[in-house]
Order: structure tokens, then sequence, then C-alpha cells
């Protein structure tokens, strides 16, 4: 029966996670409910392989880097392309840099009616058995004929910060945004690794959804 | 001691709601739970007075019904606009009808980076103070001082309906998508009239961000 107590008290906090209430998440150093995590959201994008990139920008092209994002090493590019599908193209598609070993399309999930291509909610690099698009830029086109995702939201850290959030990589939690707008996100990602900057990455359908901004906070629920 | 176990049964119940697990709602003729409740997908619409209607169109015109909305009476129109902004214009914005006896342009909110409009989040009719867009049509221009809003999501359901569900016009519900995006939708307005048709409202960016579309159900959570 001396376990009822803390029995309880985990119920409690479950039951006013659930119901958008806010504990005193934050110690030293760090908040352990999340509410200190930056928000990214983004729009539709995509990486390359450099095998495209020669094909739509001409042979032995370099990307060009205007802005660096939050994750090191990544940044936005110059260049875009027209992404098209059976039923439409979107335009001036982003490319982010730099090149990757595969070529991956993340639109959002209403570029899907538009374009006529069912992307699946993945997580980056898991492109087997997605749909194609046909890429056009201004040397060449690349049809695929995989690699088109809408993204799974995730969360970036190190594992030292998932340790003090008290979840690993590869976990699923839920977030929770306290907006006009607001509720909770579930299925949101863990990806932990060492080379990782702290940041939740939303799409920008999400992110209108929630009434969320790159100002905005969170609360993780486990 | 004897009242812990009824105790936890109710947090764990509290806990199972916030975390998306769904109880048996359904009773003889509805579910209290509102899983029976439709989704309604809205896309960015407008709705006009006869006065701005006759210098967009014409003077005299009357709106062509090509499909009849949820709502009794309501119709979607052959007709269509041009939004334009300070920094953008969206094209063939659906025009509902009937006739208003205000003019009510309703976006989704990332159309308002578009257009660079700043539209709060309001229920339908609550325009005051919000910003104008100018409307572009075949025989004419309006330029709106103030009608622009995105909607705040909300539930159709006549009184009698409400009683059953437990709830009362104007009371504000969160609602919980099961869905691979799912998660809880807050702030979503009941508005219980004699001559609505049961209906959840959303917008295309709310559904899309949920992976929602209009066979899925949701539960209400008060």
């Amino acid at each position: 029966m001396e376990n009822y107590e803390q029995l309880i008290r985990q119920l409690v906090d479950a039951a006013m996670a659930g119901a958008g209430k806010t504990g005193a998440g934050c110690g030293a150093g760090t908040c352990a409910d999340g509410s200190d995590i930056p928000v990214g959201v983004s729009n539709r994008h995509l990486h390359l392989s450099q095998q495209d990139l020669n094909v739509l920008f001409g042979s032995g092209y370099e990307l060009t880097a205007i802005k660096d994002l939050g994750q090191p090493g990544q940044f936005a590019c110059k260049e875009t392309l027209t992404v098209c599908g059976p039923k439409g193209a979107i335009e001036k598609v982003r490319v982010l840099g730099p090149v990757r070993s595969r070529t991956q399309v993340e639109i959002l999930a209403g570029d899907g009616f538009k374009l006529g291509v069912k992307a699946p909610v993945r997580q980056s690099g898991d492109l087997t058995g997605t749909p194609g698009v046909t890429l056009v830029g201004p040397k060449g086109s690349v049809v695929l004929t995989e690699g088109t995702i809408v993204a799974q939201r995730h969360i970036h850290m190190t594992p030292a910060e998932a340790e003090r959030y008290g979840v690993r990589d590869g976990d699923v939690v839920s977030i929770d945004f306290d907006t006009e707008r607001g509720g909770v996100m579930r299925n949101v990602l863990i990806r932990a690794t060492d080379t990782s900057a702290l940041e939740c990455h939303v799409d920008t359908e999400e992110a209108n959804a929630f009434g969320v901004s790159s100002k905005s906070h969170f609360r993780i629920i486990k």
C-alpha cells in the first residue's frame, strides 16, 4: 500500500499534462519539461544527391549557401526547383544543403493534394516505398521513383540533453503548445545524436494549425 | 484508504483521456464522447453582402450554387474571386452562399503571410477590428476596411444534441484525434442553434497538420 502515494502522484501528473496544466519544470540549466527547447518551422524543401544536382544545375555544380540552419552544417541554398506531380506543380521549392547520399523531397500534406502525390509521414531518410516526383531545374529534370515524404515532427538533441529530458533517441513523445490555437501534438520523434542542436521541427501547416512560431514554447508529455 | 481504488480509477481515466485512449462512449442513438460527429474541412472562402456582390459581379447579380454544404441552406458557388493584400494575392477563392448582411473573408493562417494581413482567429461574424483585404471580381473591386479572419474551429449542433454531449452553445472544448499525426485541438467552440446540422469544422491547415479528413473521428474532452 505504501506505493499508492507515488502512483497517484504519477497519475495526477499524467492527468494534468493531458489537461494542459503546466508544472514547474525548470531547474538549473534546463527545463525538464522541454519548455526551453527552440521551435523551428520548416516549409517544403528538398535535399539533393550530387548526381541529381549535376543533372538539375549542371555537371559539378556546387550549392550556394545563403543561410545557416539550426542543425550544425545544414544551410538553406540560393537554389530552388520546380516540383511536379501528376496533378500539379509547385515552383520555387528551396534546396537545403549540403548534398546527401539520396535526394529527398519534403512536402507539406497539402502539397500532396496539389501535386497528386500520396506522400506518407516519415522520418528523414526513411524513403522505402515512398512516391516519386519530377524535379525541374535550369539545366535538366530528374524523375524520382521514390523519395517524397511529409516529415514526421521531431526534436533534435544530444544524448546528454535527452538524458536531462528523460527520453532516448527513437522515443516518441507528445508536446503541448499553450497557444490560442494550441493543443497537443502526438507522435513527435526524439532524434538524439552527438552532432544535433536542440530544436523541435514542425512544418508550416502544423505551425499554422497550432498558431505556433519560432518564438513559441511547449512542454514534453511522455 | 478504501477510496484510493476509486481515486486511482478516476485518475487513470483522466490520464488515458489525455493520452488519446478511447473509452466506450457510444450509447443508444448517439456517442456521448462525440465520436459520431462528422468532420467538415474548410478551405479559404468568403461570404459576400449583396452590395459587394453587385460591385464585383454586376448590379443585381445572383450567386450560382454548385454544391450544398453541411449546414442547411449553405452552398458553394460557381463564383470565385481574387483576394489581395499588401504583400500578395490569392486567386480563385471560393464564394459561399447565400449572401450575408456583411462580407466576411475566411483565410488560412498561412494565407495571412502570403497576403501580408494579420487576420485574427475569430468566430464567424465577429469582425470588429479585423483587417481588410481587396476583393477583385470580373466587374469591379471592393476595398474592405475589415472582415478578414481565420475561422475558429467549432462544432455545429442543435441544442438537443448539445444536451446529449453535455455542452452548451458558446462552450469551448478540446477534441482528440487518434490519427497518425493526431493529438488534441483545444479551444473548439460549440455553436448550438436550432437550425444547425451536426458537424465539426476545421480548416485545411488544421486538417493537414492532424492528418484528418472528412472520414476522421474525434472525441470531445470537456
